[in-house]
């Protein structure tokens, strides 16, 4: 049993990692490679961390933290990356993040109300060169947002879902309801913790509106209400074997990023037990 | 789903664990307490720390460092509580221990290969109130150790196993062969890292010699062989939910100690990505 093929793929794998940050994984197991030998673990999304979890923290430290986590993709926040930054700024830090195995995917959240705002977000996304915006528009904007989307034919716009706490973007259905007749990559960056807070069922949410759901938050609550506070995955409500099924039922092939919002002067812990709850999960679901 | 049976438990149990130190879990998700509606939970054996994982640190940061992973028991090195301490500075260990709720339950390992090495150590078993006594014994002294049991009937000795870096005790059936016609509480502390670094199977052996296991060892290993180290639980070569199926099948009731001996100057993120692939797979298996 010790010797199981999958662990030997996965212990592989791991190895080689270390020794190319290139070489980043397509399963979901913290973005180990997957192998050909090993399939059923080749998932299409990974796991990565929002930039908001190192709210506290500079680039250095977010990416020490994943790489010892041995997780590989970040969403990027302007308090690591300044919206205004030039390109020789992006390249540097494209250049750090590699330096520690790390690719930075998409780009947000970022507010936006205005025309201008949303035209700095786009043109910064590019400006980055990722594939995914994440933003908090306001119903205002929205239709300013759609337009935006045909100049930019390779960003998909992921609405991020905020739960009860504010009066709009509560919840999956709710996005869904504003965007199902707009670009089709206008979506939602599916917060599964606001989901849950907001009264909704993640997994019933991922598989509703899979074909616009363009990123997912990670994290476990308290409590399935407004009551709800963030906890390390697997201490919650969250039923995360069902959602890497549904995930994998749906071919999800995004991110899964831990946004971790408890102990933010010291989440490190928090971070590791999490990706290592998830890991199992990925490793058993 | 969200809000599956399972999650909820957990999730009040976790909130009753912070208000009381006391409430000990039997599950063995990090000692979160049984419930009696979640009796496929309510796990025989426990998470649990092995004082080596914390050569580097003092007690008060092992503390802290448990607390905050929800894992409750510490088997106790003499790093943090030496072999000569008294009664007053045993009851001042306790209850700093307890300050953080955590349980110190068993002491070791303790190395002895002559007479006075035995008493020392049987005698610190006792004023520490522990039930199990870790122990790393020549083969000169089993016969003396065998007759110290009779002296102290709440005592179980178990002898730790080293795998092939040393030549006495590398596995679990060598400890078998050498106490199997001996007193019933003469087994062994499965260190189920160095028993697959010794070539054997950590799973089979737990099957083949559970009446004489009374602690384990959790740690992974990059490789089934001598030549192996130890990594984060997950990311190398054991199977862990063929391990807790197996413990449950057996009943196993005693500790499972992370004996975590990679970044041992900076071990806390490994031993909390280590816990949380346990409570998933705990959760899972």
């Amino acid at each position: 049993m010790a010797i199981n093929r999958r662990s030997f793929i996965k212990s592989s794998a791991a190895g080689a990692l270390m020794l190319s940050a290139g070489a980043l994984g397509t399963a979901c197991t913290a973005g180990r490679p997957a192998s050909g030998k090993d399939v059923a673990k080749a998932d299409k999304f990974h796991l990565s961390a929002a930039g908001y979890t190192f709210v506290k923290f500079d680039l250095e430290t977010a990416l020490k933290t994943l790489q010892k986590a041995d997780v590989h993709y970040l969403c990027i926040k302007d308090f690591h990356l300044p919206l205004d930054a030039g390109d020789e700024q992006i390249a540097a830090f494209h250049a750090k993040c590699a330096s520690y195995g790390v690719t930075g995917y998409g780009v947000g959240p970022i507010y936006m109300e205005t025309e201008e705002e949303a035209d700095r977000a786009f043109a910064y996304a590019r400006r980055v060169g990722v594939k995914v915006l994440v933003g908090v528009p306001s119903y205002g904007i929205l239709p300013y947002v759609d337009k935006k989307l045909e100049e930019y034919p390779e960003i998909k716009y992921a609405i991020h879902l905020h739960g009860p706490d504010i009066d709009i973007f509560q919840t999956a259905s709710v996005i869904w309801d504003k965007v199902k007749d707009l670009n089709p990559r206008l979506g939602m960056c599916l917060d599964i913790g606001h989901d849950l807070r907001g009264g909704a069922d993640p997994v019933e949410d991922l598989k509703k509106y899979h074909t616009r759901v363009f990123d997912m938050h990670f994290k476990d609550e308290s409590e399935a209400s407004k009551a709800g506070w963030c906890v390390e995955i697997g201490r919650g409500m969250i039923d995360f074997p069902a959602l890497v099924r549904m995930m994998r039922e749906v071919g999800y092939d995004g991110m899964c990023s831990l946004e971790y919002e408890k102990d933010l002067d010291d989440p490190f812990m928090g971070i590791a037990e999490s990706f290592g709850y998830l890991k199992a999960v990925c490793d058993m679901a």
